[in-house]
C-alpha cells in the first residue's frame, strides 16, 4: 500500500510543500500524513473586529479609559509607614489568612499556597506543627480571603497573617492605602510555600527586629516616594518585577540616615542592612504595593475596560476590569517556561501564582522588560526578547506611563494601562514574567521564568463588557 | 557675469550634484562656487595599510598585545585601604601637588587646574587666600607632577595634595596599587577649579569625619571587590565614567553593615550616608583607581601597542603606550560638545580635562555607553549614540572584556585594550564623555559632553611603534 506522502503526490504530481494558516489541526493532520507543513503564526487583522466604543447607555470608553490614565498617572505611591497587619490592614481578624489571587478554598488550593497557610499558623502561634496546621485549616475554622479584597497584595502564594507587619504605601494624590508583608529573600522561604524552622525564626527576626527598625527610621525620614523610586530603577536596569537589584539599592540609600539617627544598636543596624543587601527582591513588596495604590482610583469609573487587578493563586489566574471592580474572570493558571534551580525541573513546577501582576497592571514589571535586559539571568531568554516584550505589549495597552520611561527606547513611556478590548481585538495575550515555586507544599522555589496569561478570562471579561 | 553654478552648467550641460570623497577642502570650493556637494565620511579601508606584525627585532605585536589584554583580565581591583596621600602615595613630598594628564608646567596650565591648584594649597594651610596661591605656584617654590607618574589618577584637574586622604586600591592578582581622591560631588568643587569657604569646609569634613569613618569601616569589611562592582554597575546603567548611580549604591550596599559596626555615633553616620547618597558620582573615583590598577600591569610589555594611560590636563591630551610606558604623546586638548548647565555655554568651557579617560582605557566608560542609555540626560545624545559608541570602539580595541559585559548586547563583552595600530587602521579616534570645567579658576562645573581624542598624539605614539 502506498504511504500518505505518495498518495498525496499521485494526487498533486509532485511532494506537496503547505503552509497552514488558521485552525494548527489542520497542519496536524497533514503532518501525520508526512506532508511538509510550516504552521503560520497569523491572526485577524484588528481592522476585521471593530472596536467597542461605547458602552449600551452610550458612555465613551476610550474617555473612560482616557481619565484611568489620568488618574494611574497623577497617582503617588508613597511609603507612609509600617505596622502589624492585624492593626492596618482594613477587615483582617484574627482567624483571618489573606492569600494571593483570585478567591479559592483550601479545597482547591495549589501546594505552595497550602505549605505557605500552614507556616503562617504555626508562625502565629496556631499550631505546633504543619499537620495539625493543615488540621484547622480543613476544619473551616479560618477565613480565607484575596489580599485584593483587603487593600492588599501578596507575592507568590501572597499569605499574610495577622501579626505580619505590612508596608504601608499611601497614594498621596488620591488618600487610598495599600498594604505587602516585607520580603523574605529567595529559596526555602514562606512565600514560594516552604515552612520549617528556618522559615518560621527569618519571619520572627523580621518582626522582632526588621520592622521595629524600619518603622522608626520611617517616622524619621518621613514619607518616601516610590514613584520616583520605580522610575529611577527602570533607569538602572530593573522592571520591577523580577529584577529588583536597584530598586532595592535605592531604598537603602533613601532609609539610610535615618536608620544611622534612629537605631542606636550598630549590631542591630548592621544586621538590618545585611538582610537587605542580601535580597535583591526586598524592593518587590514595595513596587507591589506602590502599583496596587496606583490602580486603586480607577475601580469604579463607569465603562472603563482597563484591568485593574491581575492576579494568580496558583490554581486560577484572575482578572479584574475597572468598571466593574468587584468581578474576577478567572481561568487556569498557566505553565511558566523559565530557568530552574539545581535539581529541579519543569515536572516540580506549580502553576502560575502570585499578586505580583499588579506590576504589570500599573505599566512596568513584565511590560517594561526592555530596561532591564540583564534579567534574561534570571528568568531566561535574551535582551532582544526583553525588548520584544516591550515593544509587544504597547499593542495591548491603552497608553504609555508619564513617569515610567525606558531610556533604550530614546526614553518613551513603559506601555501602561491593559485594555481588555485591544487585548481581544489584537489576540495578544499579557506577558508576565515570574518566579516558580515547587508545587508540593514545603519546598520552596525551584525557578523563574515567563508565560502569557491565559485566554478565557479576557475573553469572558471582554464579553461582559459587551453587555455593559 | 554668469555665476558659478551657471559656468558649470555650461560645461556639464546640467546642474551638477556632487559627492565627494576625501579631502573636504574640495568640497569647501564647490559649496563657494554654489555647486550641491555633499561629503562623504569615508576613510581608505583598512585593508590599504598592511598591519605592523613585528617590531624589528621580531617581537610579534600581536603576542604582546595579547599577553595585556590577559593581563587586563586577571586584575582583580580591591579597595584596601584609605589614608592620606603623604602617607601612601608614592614620592608624594609635603611641597608636591599632583594634577592630572600629562606634565604642565604653571604657565601653560589652563584655568580650572590652576583654581584647583589654589584652592588645593589654601586647603594645605599653604596660603591664606587664592591671590597669595597663586603667588606661591608662580615662585617656583612647589612641584608639579602628574598624578599618573605616581600611580595615582585624579578626576577633571586631579589635584592630589599631600594632606588629602585618598583611596588605596590594589590589584590581588599582581600586588600593584593605585590611588585616588574621594569624590567631592557636583558644581562648585575644587576638581573643577572651584575654590572658596563652600569648597575647603566641604574637603575639611571629608577629611575629618568622612575618611576616618570610611576608613574604619573598611578595616572592619576587608577588601571590597572592584571589579564585581563594576560589573555590577554596568548591568545596572552606568558605563562608570559619568554615570555611578548604581555604583555609589553598590558601594553604599557593601560598606553598610561595616559602617553600622564602627561607627557608634549615629549622627556622624547619618551625615555620612547623605553626603554619598547625596552625590551620584562618588564611585566615580574608584572606578578610575580600579582601571589603572588593571592597566599598571602592562606597562612595559615590549612591543605591546595597547593604550596603557590616555589623559588630559586641560591643555594638552597625552597617550601612553604599554610597549613605552614613560613616553607621552601629546596633541592640544580638545573641545567637547555637551550639554551645559543654566547660565552657561561653550564659551564658558575649558578644553578637556582629566584622569577619567583611565576607564575608557581600561575597557568601560565611553566605550561601554550601549550600557548605559540613561546617561544621555546627563551628556547629551541619544540611546542611540550611545549604542553606536560602543559598537564603533570595538574597531578599535584589541580584544573584549571578560568581566565587563553588556545585557542589551547579547552579555558581549565591552571593546576593551586600545590598539594604536587599530586606530591608525580605521582612523577611528576613541570617543570620550567627559564633565565640562569653567576655563577661568575658581568656577566649577558649567556641564558634561562628548569628544573624540585628537589624532596626531596617535599618529606620533604610531610612528613611534614603527621604529621599535
Amino acid at each position: 500500500m502506498a504511504s500518505p506522502s505518495t498518495r498525496h503526490e499521485k494526487r498533486w504530481k509532485q511532494p506537496l510543500s503547505v503552509v497552514n494558516i488558521g485552525l494548527e489541526s489542520f497542519a496536524d493532520s497533514l503532518n501525520e500524513q508526512e506532508v511538509s507543513v510550516r504552521q503560520l503564526d497569523w491572526r485577524p487583522s484588528p481592522a476585521d473586529v471593530p472596536r467597542l466604543l461605547y458602552t449600551k447607555d452610550g458612555t465613551s470608553i476610550d474617555q473612560a479609559n482616557k481619565e484611568a490614565l489620568q488618574r494611574m498617572m497623577a497617582g503617588r505611591p508613597q511609603i507612609v509607614g509600617l505596622d502589624l497587619a492585624k492593626n492596618v490592614v482594613p477587615g483582617m481578624t484574627d482567624r483571618m489568612i489573606l492569600h494571593a489571587g483570585p478567591p479559592v478554598t483550601w479545597e482547591r488550593m495549589c501546594g505552595p499556597t497550602r505549605g505557605a497557610v500552614m507556616g503562617a499558623l504555626v508562625y502565629e502561634g496556631l499550631a505546633g506543627e504543619p499537620e495539625e496546621a493543615a488540621e484547622i485549616a480543613v476544619s473551616g475554622n479560618l477565613d480565607f480571603d484575596p489580599c485584593h479584597h483587603h487593600q492588599a497584595v501578596g507575592p507568590m502564594a501572597g499569605i499574610v497573617s495577622p501579626s505580619m507587619p505590612v508596608w504601608i504605601v499611601e497614594n498621596a494624590e488620591f488618600g487610598n492605602r495599600a498594604y505587602c508583608t516585607l520580603n523574605e529573600g529567595l529559596g526555602k522561604v514562606l512565600r514560594y510555600g516552604a515552612y520549617g524552622e528556618e522559615v518560621y525564626q527569618r519571619l520572627h527576626w523580621m518582626a522582632d527586629e526588621l520592622y521595629p527598625t524600619l518603622a522608626a527610621a520611617l517616622e524619621d525620614s518621613g514619607p518616601i516616594d516610590l514613584r520616583a523610586m520605580i522610575a529611577q530603577a527602570l533607569h538602572m536596569g530593573d522592571e520591577c518585577h523580577n529584577r529588583n537589584r536597584a530598586g532595592t539599592s535605592l531604598l537603602l540609600r533613601a532609609l539610610g540616615p535615618s536608620l544611622a539617627r534612629t537605631c542606636s544598636d550598630g549590631q542591630c543596624l548592621a544586621r538590618v542592612l545585611e538582610f537587605i543587601d542580601g535580597n535583591d527582591h526586598f524592593f518587590l513588596n514595595l513596587s507591589m504595593p506602590a502599583g496596587k495604590a496606583m490602580l486603586q482610583p480607577i475601580e469604579g469609573i463607569e465603562g472603563c475596560t482597563i484591568l485593574s487587578v491581575m492576579a494568580r493563586n496558583g490554581t486560577d489566574f484572575g482578572v479584574r476590569l475597572a468598571g466593574d471592580p468587584d468581578h474576577w474572570f478567572t481561568a487556569p493558571a498557566g505553565v511558566v517556561e523559565g530557568l530552574y534551580l539545581p535539581g529541579f525541573s519543569e515536572e516540580d513546577a506549580n502553576p502560575d501564582i502570585g499578586d505580583s501582576t499588579i506590576t504589570e497592571t500599573a505599566g512596568f514589571g513584565g511590560f517594561a522588560m526592555a530596561a532591564a535586559p540583564a534579567i534574561a539571568s534570571f528568568i531566561g531568554g535574551s535582551a532582544q526578547d526583553a525588548l520584544n516584550t516591550t515593544r509587544e505589549m504597547y499593542e495591548i495597552c491603552f497608553g504609555e506611563h508619564e513617569h515610567f520611561t525606558i531610556p533604550s527606547l530614546g526614553f518613551q513611556g513603559t506601555p501602561t494601562g491593559i485594555d481588555v478590548r485591544l487585548v481581544m481585538e489584537s489576540g495578544i495575550l499579557p506577558k508576565l514574567n515570574t518566579g516558580i515555586a515547587h508545587k508540593e507544599p514545603g519546598i520552596g522555589m525551584v525557578g523563574a521564568g515567563v508565560l502569557r496569561a491565559p485566554e478565557s478570562c479576557f475573553r469572558e471579561a471582554f464579553d461582559s463588557v459587551k453587555s455593559w
